[in-house]
């Protein structure tokens, strides 16, 4: 089964928004097993909509569009659908009357423009919206089946998996089909080394074939994702999944949809621990990363950012003669530093970063990092050193920082130790 | 003149990655005065490349393709070239000898595989590539001409400054020409705010059709965008800027490429000032906000997160009695915050934010932010109510915090006073 996936809108030609439904949709369809035949943006007009749906139904069994289903004169999908399908527009009386409800309930009239939203053509089928006052439609064409939806993402994603996904997977017979598959987080490592470490697993399988192995690298970041081909039994997933577990070690932090600052807040959860956290390079990032999560508070308790170096002394009692000795980039600055936070805000881990973000240096090569975890034993340092501008390296001091303290407190050595 | 747009790569149908080049290009072409006529994500399969390449050629005058030059086995683009121009694939000798070269001075041999970045379709043009190993092709065909380029962003965007965009410029007949356009940001008022004070310019404009308006909307900021159509007199757009910013007035904080901290920079600079945060709900995304700029040590002296209440009196002096009596999300809070950051922190200004992000409330609304600046002066206050998830509360509030202290510095009054 193969799926076109065509964005509507000129603002994606023009640059102004990037054009994240189609990129979203792609990985939807193939989670599920669906082949993403081509990804195309167009713009607002309805002739070049109804050229494109036809070209990609060449290609694909199944098109869905996002975006033009709105309420202003530049929404032109239904237009489109009609034109492809050959049939009529006709305002549908139901819809109309919902629409009126629907902007009642938000103390407006319905604007003329905006009752072409309860438009349908001839023989198409409504999908249902609960999030927004655009509803989806459904044609089938000659060539195949057309699903339109609004671009607003909250709505379209919520359409997808209630009606767009269960159909499609219907007629391709994957309906109640798992696709089964495994995602494993790791942090620190670069994607060369994962690979690495990965290639006896990748040499297995590439034999049967069963089991198709990505990376999905970001800063700092690599996920390994593991998953069946069509037909493939579920074992042997898991199977790769376990191997590829103990070919990787203490670099996996999580699995599936965990991120990196969610495992270490469920470690400090359980051991009944809270952290504070000492910045310099990162500026406040890392704290941003710890409060991310909703509900951080029961396990964060603040931080520090010393940015000016005299501030490191005053806030943090740093020893201001290591500072006039080694500047504020060193292993034993981080490791003050991260004390300091400890005894300062009251918690049972403090997290401290310094470093070269760059252009500027402060004694040593940009992207060098010093992380430092401080508990109830003795500080734990650890220095990196990388490349990339100014915002990779404060990105991936962060993630750094973090990884240390999810190595302190589940009891592993620090990366590469 | 029209341009399409090709990106070249199975993890772009996939959704491994966003299709950011396919973004990117279409800005600085519509920026430049063409127009872009479609933006198409293909896989790594030669028949399908040269088809979509056709098709959009059917539809524009130039295609720019970009991915698929790299040196392992999906890479195919050179492959789609010579099938569409009829042509075939030769390994260009003195290509092959910069390749070794390339190769050797990174201290590898050049493999095998890699070699095929030297293939050219007889007749293309080579397009030079200063910062990888994949040059790019420029091919004339019968209904166009077709570019291709490296997928790597850095790379890519280098050769359409240096080569491609002249290239198309030259055959537009712009070359040389300024495209006349402006950029005012806006920050805290909302797309329909915006909008509304720009709709006497936007009737005026509607008559003559010579620039256009365009909005482009994140999270707490709005940008203006007038773009003189081809052929109009920049002094029209020159014009509608003027008239735009005396509507706008004191919400506009910037023109161009300027960011909103680096405009508080600026001020900060212009009269030897520094400035120390202190925050709650933002979890430190305030500091890296004025940390992102390099050379931001000379005006950001730190910052004190006080996630839990209590440590809102031990490192900030905030009144006890205070917290006491109305919780930690007050708009006194907000000023004794402000307050203590400037005067532990020994900065010229003390920049606060405290709030409600969600879920959990405390006291008051989800959405509800205090933002509080304290200077020479008494501190200026300004609260802010809004709609939206936990990281678009704080990311909001990070902006209105930045534009009150832009406001204090510039002498304008807070937002909506």
């Amino acid at each position: 089964m193969r799926v076109g996936v065509v964005a509507v809108g000129s603002e994606l030609l023009a640059g102004i928004i990037t054009n994240g439904n189609g990129a979203w949709l792609g990985r939807r369809f193939t989670e599920a097993g669906l082949e993403v035949s081509r990804s195309v943006a167009v713009g607002d007009d309805v002739g070049e909509i109804a050229r494109t749906v036809g070209e990609e139904l060449t290609r694909a069994d199944a098109v869905v569009l996002t975006g033009g289903l709105g309420p202003t004169s530049d929404d032109r999908t239904r237009e489109a659908l009609a034109a492809v399908g050959g049939s009529p527009l006709r305002r549908d009386p139901g819809l109309e009357a919902r629409l009126r409800q629907w902007y009642a309930d938000r103390g407006r009239a319905l604007p003329a423009q905006a009752a072409q939203q309860a438009d349908v053509p001839e023989g198409a089928h409504v999908l249902d919206n609960p999030n927004g006052s655009a509803v989806g439609l459904r044609v089938e064409v000659a060539g195949g089946v057309v699903y339109a939806l609004p671009g607003v993402p909250r709505e379209m994603t919520a359409m997808v998996g209630a009606s767009v996904l269960p159909d499609l997977l219907g007629r391709a017979g994957l309906a109640g089909a798992s696709t089964p598959a495994w995602t494993l987080r790791t942090a620190v490592a670069g994607e060369t080394e994962v690979s690495s470490l990965l290639a006896p697993l990748e040499r297995e399988l590439s034999g049967g074939g069963l089991v198709d192995v990505a990376y999905l690298a970001s800063v700092g970041e690599v996920q390994v994702r593991l998953t069946a081909r069509a037909g493939t039994e579920g074992t042997a997933v898991d199977a790769a999944a376990d191997e590829a577990r103990r070919l990787l070690g203490d670099l996996v932090y999580g699995e599936g949809q965990d991120s990196l600052d969610v495992a270490v807040h469920r470690l400090l959860a359980g051991r009944a621990a809270t952290v504070a956290v000492a910045e310099s390079l990162t500026g406040g990032l890392l704290g941003a990363a710890l409060t991310d999560m909703p509900g951080s508070s029961g396990t964060f308790r603040g931080g520090v950012t010393a940015y000016a170096t005299e501030l490191k002394s005053a806030l943090l009692g740093v020893d201001a003669g290591l500072l006039a000795r080694h500047g504020p980039v060193h292993p034993e600055v981080a490791g003050q530093m991260a004390l300091g936070a400890r005894e300062r805000l009251d918690a049972t881990f403090g997290v401290a970063t310094t470093g070269v973000a760059g252009p500027d240096t402060q004694g040593a090569p940009v992207g060098t990092v010093h992380v430092a975890v401080a508990g109830p034993d003795a500080p734990v340092v650890w220095t990196g050193r990388g490349t990339g501008g100014r915002d990779v390296v404060r990105r991936r001091c962060v993630v750094a920082a973090l990884d240390l303290l999810r190595r302190v407190l589940s009891g592993r050595p620090p990366y590469g130790e």
